[in-house]
């Protein structure tokens, strides 16, 4: 059964958007601090790591199982496991290599429940070079490979493989540069999201991808993602924040595209074969990303709608008297608004019972000035009645409350679990119709189902959470069938912002066409000629 | 002697950036009306086609020389090409083909002085079925296909090539769709730039791609060069307002990847291969494009600066103070400014004598509102000690006047022909530094040289006119080699917004590494194994 946990996007508040399993969160791997080498040794050691690989080996029998089997047997002799191992030690030494049951169980997973196979090594390499080394090695040998970066996937592509080596990207955690003249900062793929949004915000700029799980994503897993968020209608995708990247090809050839301009025409920009390649075609190491001005603070409203023509109308109506300031409109639908205000116990700072809600952020350098155009947008909204209602925050904290409520997916979660989980996104103005068409089509098969829409609306994306499946459809795939027919329907695509990864594999042909898969498979095929690189994801 | 000519890029007057040869810019190719075959008649025109064959025969003959001799020995007998020729006119009819002195000289170039080959024939089909079926023919055969939007490229990317067929998008320039409600409108490759600017202002939004050949350029080779332009600052260059494409493939296949969502991460985003391809992997016959909200007008201001940190400096304030707004930062070295006002007459908004001058715009809704912010952005920059002295607009026709003092390297160029120009970025913070080394390297190298520097200095996007280099460096490439050796140096791009094209396909070394031109040969033969497509451009 397939089930993600959905990122709640939670804007101004803390890390939300919790996971199922509360393990998975507390993984770190700053150091890997087992096996340490002497410095400077070469064969360091190497009884020690011996005994680790008899160990394993042991391990295996124990929990012998058929692809188990496969790999000691077909793939890989005992003896060639020991030396391909050793080699991968030396390729990341002085950095250790974990095996068998030294690897953490949490990380053989993401976010999603998506469970994948028994991996034979976990390296963390600290630096570019030794990423290299290993997939020169692993492209060499042909043993898969699956990069890792935060584990906050929803979409199980950083899950790992059955006799693959999991290249976390952890140790590579260092800010090389912030270039705040030229509106720029130099990372390494394993730095945490909120720790360059922190690092920004110290420099007097912003760095504007935020996600619920910002708090322990990578940006390099951002970058390979493609991240979306709670912003994107004002600044983007991880894509359109991306300056520059450096990648390490699966046969270890290191691709720099460290680009610092904004404008570089110099042939076609090949940094867009590996954002959102979900760690398919190359493994990201480094990248060069976009600063924004800094923010003083938001204005935000809450708003009670008749209907989605209206949230539409107000949307362009906002983002044309505002100027392209609109830093959020996230709807949710009044299934949404009443499970949340239940869920919670929060007070409704709007009644409830109107059709749509929608929450609208501006964020500026100076909140308070900025609070007048706020206002008479809001003003002529009435005026032209797209509006029946509306709270405006006065504060920063009434701002956090506002989103607050749009974060209580968290809860809803919990309390409905298990859940099934959507990120799809339709066309905008078709959002509104296609909502109708699912939550019809839903009640009318799972009359005891519950189910709540929202999303980030001004750009296209809806999610929807049902639930609990249980007793209504154990395996989650009559409701999957239902919404991803509807949304092949409407033009739609299977996945918003949380990639393919294994969860969504089956729907991919929904919303990419035959000739297009063709393609990325001939991508594949050139890029990993043996299909090392996070083998079976996407596609 | 590779000379371009330099795109205006100018704002908000009517078309500028005047190309050396007149006779260019009035080319149109809406109906091919030469050989219009009766309506319902597969085999049209056979005895004219026939003729005109053999009258193109004739005229190899007249002008016989090696590369032609070349195609009518080596590559095609007589037979084959008479064949050749009635298969492609099947193919594309009803729609005519043109050969030998049919094809108007006009399309055997674009605005730059690039010169090219003999084509075979010029094509223009009318729909995406016909160009497929001009592509399969010539894969099948082997022919080179040339494709050609407007010919307003400054990099020689459309030039004709030695025994090609031209391919123009001119016939497919219908809008099919505008979606004001989804922020969308579904375009054929061929519509003129500024017709799409007026439909999309006729439906009260915008569409924000803008340059000075917007009276020529079509929105499908904008879309193959990545276009850039005025407004990038702000909306980005032409990836940013591409949703979905549909393009063929050097085998004729269609792929469509119309997508309308902004979020849409179902597998790798494929569109990025062809934007900034410059028609050699793929042609783009149709798009979905990005609107964003109507505009009202602009608040502009023309401002004195001490240096470049004081520009780096007022731009930051800028940004930062009016929250994203900013559409446009063009920087006016002292040297365009003495020779703008000495080439144009204009009288001077500020006086002469200070080392670089800015002007500033921030577009919005409703310009009279956003005045007070404009100028409080102002105030503060004074009070910071960012700006020596400022003229702030206070109409529309003020704004116009502020752009026409950019938009007059068109008049220096006319002055001051034969010119070089150079269109190239270095990272933000570098732009002062880099701008001073490259003067001081061409007055001591050619002290008789005149140079103006202004540019996209918010982009990261410099320009550069020597001239008049007759005398000094014929060729040009003495003064190339010491601008793209320090623009190398300083981690530039020798070339921010025109593309490679066959101009600077000599430096494209200088800015990409060995793995990346690797890549792109790699990419190349996948997509186009034959190597039919727009041959010997870009790499």
């Amino acid at each position: 059964m397939k089930i993600d946990i959905l990122s709640s996007q939670g804007g101004v508040s803390g890390l939300s958007g919790a996971p199922r399993r509360q393990t998975v969160r507390d993984l770190r791997l700053p150091g890997l601090p087992v096996h340490a080498p002497p410095p400077g040794n070469d064969s360091w050691g190497k009884a020690r790591m011996m005994s680790n690989i008899t160990n394993y080996l042991q391990y295996l029998k124990i929990n012998a199982m058929t692809a188990n089997d496969r790999i000691e047997e077909e793939i890989m002799s005992e003896n060639d496991l020991i030396i391909f191992l050793e080699r991968l030690a030396q390729a990341v030494a002085p950095a250790p290599i974990l095996v068998g049951d030294e690897i953490p169980e949490s990380s053989l997973h993401d976010w999603s429940a998506e469970v994948g196979g028994r991996p034979l090594a976990l390296v963390a390499p600290p630096d570019t070079e030794r990423v290299a080394s290993v997939l020169r090695l692993c492209h060499e040998v042909g043993v898969p490979v699956v990069p890792q970066g935060g584990r906050s996937g929803l979409a199980g592509g950083a899950v790992a493989s059955e006799g693959a080596v999991l290249l976390s990207l952890a140790a590579m955690n260092r800010i090389e540069e912030i270039d705040t003249a030229s509106g720029l900062m130099v990372v390494e793929a394993g730095c945490v999201l909120q720790t360059l949004q922190e690092a920004a915000v110290a420099h007097g700029r912003s760095f504007q991808l935020d996600l619920g799980a910002r708090g322990s994503a990578q940006i390099g897993g951002n970058i390979a993602t493609n991240a979306g968020g709670n912003r994107v209608i004002r600044y983007g995708m991880a894509r359109d924040l991306v300056l520059g990247l450096e990648v390490v090809l699966a046969d270890g050839t290191v691709l720099s595209m460290l680009n610092r301009m904004p404008k570089n025409n110099a042939a076609l920009d090949l940094k867009h074969l590996f954002i959102g390649s979900e760690g398919t075609l190359g493994v990201v190491t480094r990248a060069v990303l976009r600063l924004h001005p800094g923010v003083g603070g938001a204005n935000a409203a809450l708003v009670a709608l008749a209907g989605f023509d209206q949230a539409a109308g107000l949307l362009a109506h906002a983002q044309k008297s505002l100027s392209g300031r609109v830093t959020a409109f996230e709807l949710m639908w009044a299934d949404y608004y009443r499970a949340v205000l239940a869920e919670t116990g929060r007070r409704p700072p709007l009644a409830q019972g109107h059709p749509l809600y929608a929450l609208i952020e501006m964020q500026g350098a100076n909140p308070d000035h900025d609070r007048d155009d706020f206002q008479s947008m809001l003003e002529s909204a009435f005026e032209e009645g797209l509006v029946i209602d509306a709270a405006l925050a006065m504060s920063g904290r009434e701002v956090e409350d506002f989103w607050s409520l749009r974060d209580g997916v968290a809860e809803i979660l919990s309390r409905w679990a298990t859940t099934i989980n959507f990120d799809v996104s339709v066309p905008l103005a078709r959002i509104g119709d296609c909502v109708g068409t699912i939550r019809a089509a839903l009640a009318a098969r799972f009359p005891d189902l519950q189910f709540i829409f929202f999303g980030h609306a001004g750009d296209s994306n809806i999610h929807l959470v049902a639930g609990p499946i249980e007793q209504v459809d154990p395996t989650g795939h009559g409701i999957e069938a239902i919404v991803y027919d509807i949304i092949r329907d409407f033009g739609g695509s299977v996945s918003a912002e949380h990639g393919i990864g294994l969860h969504k594999k089956p729907w991919l042909s929904y919303s990419r066409t035959a000739e297009e898969l063709d393609l990325l498979r001939r991508m594949k095929a050139m890029l990993d000629p043996k299909g090392i690189l996070n083998p079976g994801k996407v596609i």
